[in-house]
């Protein structure tokens, strides 16, 4: 079961319920949060548990007892009310479909300012841009690492934009999110979990990218870790599941986008860029995106995709991308939101 | 190469073409379509290929030489304009997004009738509804077969609605055209080369499901069938794909439909019953197949879907189809469409 | 549930026990087999099923009463002990691994024979050979048909080697039966239902290949539509399944192979040309799939690879045949079997 | 291009060849392992790289210039004859196929010494056991951690058994390839890029899991991070990929082993536990492991499955890990091996 106290719980009644529950039998497992202690105790022999946990969730200090029948529970649609994420001033979950925009990779200094004038004026509030970059081939270009973190926070202090960019390892954790605001993990660090539980601890915003082969299920669960640590600022972000297809890069799934949105109470985000590869379906497939109830879309742009770093060939131009916006807001307009 | 010939060619003239083609080393293939002969040409060692097929282009009876680059030839958007069917005054393709609604097998001729009027009260033009049915298993109920056939010409004969309903052998083909207006090719059959052929004999509209494993390429190339025999009437519909996701029967492949759109002329619909399989995914992925392109919408609606014969957890209710209406009428009108 | 009756039941036994079950209100099924007949009765809201079960069986014309818990029933290894498919004097099934090898496409009389005579002398019984193939397109060769089908029955009468080749189509499976020893359903047609059961009509031994992107419980219900008219006479074939990876052309699935050698008592061959689609790994893949417990291994041998009209990528020289052989006799003893 | 200096190799000379590379336009990354230093120089634009390659081999310092036209260099088959990793005194990678038995995680000190003493008896040379375990929901148990290493070093140390254990993070891969003689990286980290880098630094004998859902491509580039970093000691592991079956907790593909002793000079293993998750299906997918060439297999083995605190579903127990360790002794020679 889950055993969820109530914000401002003292460490002596931590101890005594861990107590009371070990005695009974039970593995317990405290995670401190930022906001709130949750006990998870595991007990999968312990005799009559459900008069126990009644009598758990009449303890002052607890606020909610669950028993662990699904398993996912801190992110599910039953434990809370929709969570709105806030980055700043974008609320990313409520009324506004957020869009998330820039180049696959950081390139430059001058170039990610620029870059990021130019969304702005587009009323683009989130840019995406990888400084660290998971590469297939140990002889791919990797990304500028720490100087490209800062190009990204330098552009984000001159000009105020928001900035969303990949971390890859625990220990590169709080860096990132000391240089940017929201904090991704990327689809095939989704099943890495200390990254997970660094991201959890960290506080920061988290947009958490499904695995591309990952379940929904199992994409859940990757989130209950970031949550078990005390942080609920989750974003998912639906990429493309791997499939037999090979016309497409990955198969976008919006089965899933709708599927999440209702099992648990976290916004959902989609990348069309990678979750098609190619360029010619960004705009349908945004608009589906936005149709299927997503709180944001993420779109690779580039101002000549064609000399792009990385990922020419699913990066959208600054002059296709100030179109798809107005198609983007008039689809956001007929499912009852606007574009933020 | 493909050697499409004007319309009216005289016996004599496919005869000498053959004659030609032959002698120079090609094995030929004469398809005598109802609007137009197709001669197929295949001849890997044949010399001097370019310079013969330029030859050919100027003969008087002689439409089109095409080289065999893509696997698809007739099908592709290369080869022609935009595709409309026309299934009496109801026009698939065009401007306007068509509605197809049903139960998923036609359970009685009273049924049936009703279904039918309140589906044309709704706007509905198309009713769906299968009287044979493939199943998995031998002994699952497997439709009503011809009497099912012949409750829904009673009930298209009484309302004036146009039904669409599968056929799953070449020798039905025909009865199936007489009795409906669409013949639609389940995803079992996609593959069903014999079938495929009478269907583009048949010369009726041909509802063309795409196999639940089958690529974008093999389901134009499925398609290419259909038109070979001289049909060009096919609407594609994407049904959902097999993917290694349990928590959505199928997962419905909204890339697709946007790719299918950009590399052929025919028109495609999405069947977001069969491709979720959960009645609480329907509205959403209806909506998000509209914004991606989709020309059509098939639905399973049903007046009590808990006592559907087959597919109720896929069901939705008239109830639920009048509101979803309305949902996906904004947004039609959001990409420059309207609800037909 | 199923009721099997007993051989020699009379036509009034039939219609008495059907009547007993209508009037109790199942819907009935009668299929009338060679061997036996089998009475599927489903009735979902029926009363006291159990006892009257019970009382079905004690009538002196049934010989078994089954409730249908899982979904296949005749050819489930609950329902029978091992099956020995019997073709003329090959046994497929019994203590020994049989070999079909041949060329992907008949391609000629006279090679046809020459292949039939160099595999006689290798002690290969059994030639694969496809008279009409099925083509993912309309444009490739698509076999001899009936003149291929003559041409595979010229070679067996005039050396008495059995063969096994494709039907396609319902209305041929009877030509086919007659002018060959197994009747092949090949990938693309495993959920072709009606094919399925001219299959079962016909009492042939039937090889029925697994279809690409089916469960092995979807292949084991394609299995019992042929058994459902009657016939067990059926090896099961895996082929290879779709799956994400691109290097091989399939995922020659051996877990498959050896599940249902627990799941059914249906013999068990294995395809490891088309399950891998490079002629490089049919050598280790054979050794595993008689490793793995395979009654039966079908190869693809041509005198030429280089020039055979299709396939040419993963047909093995007569060569390397001869080499394999051997290799798979070794693997055969060591896992207590011999090479056929 | 990759640039592989000779053993011994000057710091001058390394940075006398980097220059020249830079000044040509090239991007350059030299690593440093411990048997040599390899240099990759990427330079898309840079012109007449083919004289300048020559140049460059003619070097002294220079063992190989190799053009990277596959992506992956160092682990591929044209790069290097067979590699056998020596584990202490066992041999992976030479003429006898080695055996890794043991439970899924370590459950108690002395438990993991019985355990080891029964193999050894056995005659197992290698345990396996997880100490630290990846799952995918944070309520699971998630081993022993570090009692769990210490527990497998004093087992180790007490009987002479040699041990392969799962590393789950970068900063911990010394610590277990201190503890233990073979360092696992598990199928959710295979792109865990961090990790494959200290696994390539340690020096350690790395047992590297297939993704799930990686192609052998991606398979073979994440050994080429490990090998990047100066570590040829790589053993490969196929465990099973996800595809739509669902009968099968994976589906343990023996294509990719095959594939991968072409196309790589590294000795591969296979483990049919979690490849088939069925303990039904372990001895017949071990046999077929053997015949298809893997160098070893790695088995869940209990002396009491049903108590196993995890994957009890998919693990053998002693005595029929003793019965089928005959069963792949008589394989083995069959493809002319012996059993390690």
């Amino acid at each position: 079961m889950i055993i969820v106290l109530k914000p401002g719980v003292s460490r002596k009644e931590i101890k005594d319920i861990s107590k009371r529950l070990k005695e009974k039998g039970y593995l317990v497992d405290v995670s401190e949060g930022k906001e709130r202690v949750v006990i998870g105790a595991i007990g999968s022999n312990v005799e009559e548990k459900e008069a126990f946990m009644a009598q758990l969730s009449f303890l002052p200090c607890v606020e909610k007892v669950m028993p662990i029948l699904k398993p996912y529970k801190l992110v599910s649609s039953e434990y809370r009310e929709k969570t709105v994420v806030n980055v700043g001033d974008v609320k990313i979950g409520g009324r506004k479909v957020v869009l998330m925009a820039g180049p696959c990779a950081v390139e430059g200094g001058e170039q990610t300012l620029q870059i990021a004038k130019a969304l702005m004026r587009a009323g683009v509030k989130i840019l995406r841009a990888g400084a660290f970059k998971p590469r297939t081939s140990p002889y791919s270009f990797q990304g500028f690492g720490r100087k490209g973190l800062q190009m990204l926070d330098a552009a984000r202090k001159a000009t105020g934009i928001k900035v969303v960019t990949e971390v890859m390892e625990p220990r590169d954790v709080g860096m990132v999110a000391e240089h940017s605001d929201i904090v991704q993990i990327g689809t095939r660090n989704m099943h890495n979990f200390e990254l997970l539980k660094e991201a959890g601890k960290s506080g920061a915003p988290v947009l958490l990218k499904r695995g591309f082969a990952a379940t929904i299920e199992e994409w859940l669960l990757a989130a209950e870790y970031i949550a078990k640590e005390g942080n609920q600022n989750i974003i998912l972000c639906e990429r493309g599941i791997r499939t037999f297809e090979t016309h497409t890069r990955n198969t976008l799934d919006l089965n899933a986008v709708a599927a999440v949105k209702q099992l648990s109470h976290l916004p959902v985000a989609v990348d069309p860029s990678h979750g098609t590869g190619r360029v010619e379906l960004v705009a349908p497939l945004s608009r589906a995106a936005v149709a299927a109830g997503a709180d944001g879309v993420m779109l690779e742009v580039h101002p000549d995709p064609a000399s792009a770093l990385s990922d020419g060939q699913q990066t959208i131009s600054m002059k296709s991308f100030l179109s798809l916006r107005k198609e983007l807001d008039a689809v956001a307009k007929a499912v009852g939101r606007t574009l933020g």
